[in-house]
């Protein structure tokens, strides 16, 4: 068997997220299927993140082993013409078989997109709209407090499958981008839904609707409620994917 | 009654072209039930031009007629909240009886995008995907070919309901930006599928495949054949609307 690791990116809009469910079509069934076809092996797909439905990916790898051995351009040419418009391959390699495209990870970053203006169809589908501007200086000193290590139990939903809830982010920082505003997280793991609680938290403080003191007993109480909203998945967006050396 | 001229944006993707169909939803359906959910009224809805489906518009106008006084946020705000992501309200304005939002425009600019490098699931969805670069050199001498008054009859689809087909085209041009190539043309008017048959030509003729003599045979040929394909509807925007003063 070959291992290979497979970049792609994809528009999460009309897909019930990446790992396979029982019902809905989802980004690793379609690759599945699409694999499938290419070489008329069944082959598992493992991705290197679970992204909630909605969300997307402008980088994002996952590992499959298949017993033909295959150069890159029929992964980029034979796939992305099985695939549909929404999921692309941007490159393959071979890889050790000990290599997961999971757990090697050494980290990740997630950026949520917010846009100021008139609404605009064309940004609807990537950004979530503001009607006024909030305060980024406030959202900055938020997305400062939250690096290093900390529980990250309160800044997650219910749902959640994992046995530890701390987390080390490395990078946090909110940018302007002509008439967007860009909330922008680096971390070694996220927690189920933890990226659009804490976008969603920055917002309020740069509102000035909820004190960083406030946004900052969450580490200490796991309070959920405490916090901001968990954002739409639509302004998410997997951007780098960082692997252990 | 009082005319409201509307302006508005909208990613044409989900609809079946702008003007109602018997089956399948537009643009102008979508418009007259969110106008009747504002105003209680059966309120028409006329169109600056009859974009064909899934063609996307950054700007495009219609007028309405609606007994009600209603200033320019009952639009932008009231209307903007009853329609779908994908169609927004930009702007609205109290205009003549007499104003029409097809009749009185002047001229109208489209343009038609293809993009360069690795297939991109955020571009594919209005741009086409080119996997090898045309010369936008030849492309701009095929488009400074066809500025003036000809008779695009053979540039356009069978499907034609006009009698003249006698167009003047102000401006066309081809452009470069990042790795993306824009087909602009201005003109008085356009038959059916005739940008994206004109941007079609345009391609062939940057790729060294079709003479730039043999394309410019359709205007004395009427010969539909010898001109370019018949581009995808995705990479077509309208992208700007002028009146006449």
């Amino acid at each position: 068997m070959n291992r290979y690791l497979i970049k792609i990116a994809f528009d999460g809009t009309s897909y019930h997220g990446f790992q396979v469910q029982p019902n809905g079509v989802t980004v690793q069934s379609t690759l599945m299927e699409a694999l499938k076809k290419l070489t008329g092996e069944n082959s598992t797909v493992t991705g290197c993140s679970r992204t909630d439905a909605g969300v997307h990916a402008r980088e994002f790898y996952f590992h499959t082993d298949i017993s033909l051995n295959l150069p890159q351009k029929a992964f980029i040419k034979g796939l992305n013409s099985l695939l549909p418009d929404d999921i692309k391959v941007l490159g393959a390699k071979k890889t050790e078989n000990t290599f997961h495209a999971r757990y090697n990870v050494s980290n990740k970053t997630y950026e949520y997109g917010f846009y100021l203006g008139k609404e605009d169809p064309f940004l609807h589908r990537y950004y979530l709209h503001l009607d006024k501007e909030p305060s980024v200086k406030l959202m900055n000193k938020f997305c400062k407090s939250i690096i290093g290590t900390h529980d990250f139990c309160g800044f997650s939903s219910a749902k959640r499958t994992v046995s530890s809830t701390v987390r080390t982010v490395y990078k946090c920082k909110t940018r302007i981008e002509d008439n967007k505003i860009i909330f922008s997280i680096t971390a070694d793991g996220f927690l189920y839904n933890m990226v659009r609680i804490l976008a969603g938290t920055a917002l309020a403080v740069g509102y000035g609707r909820l004190p960083i003191d406030t946004a900052n007993k969450v580490f200490s109480t796991n309070d959920r409620s405490l916090g901001g909203d968990t954002l739409s998945p639509k302004g998410l967006f997997l951007t780098k994917v960082i692997y252990k050396k």
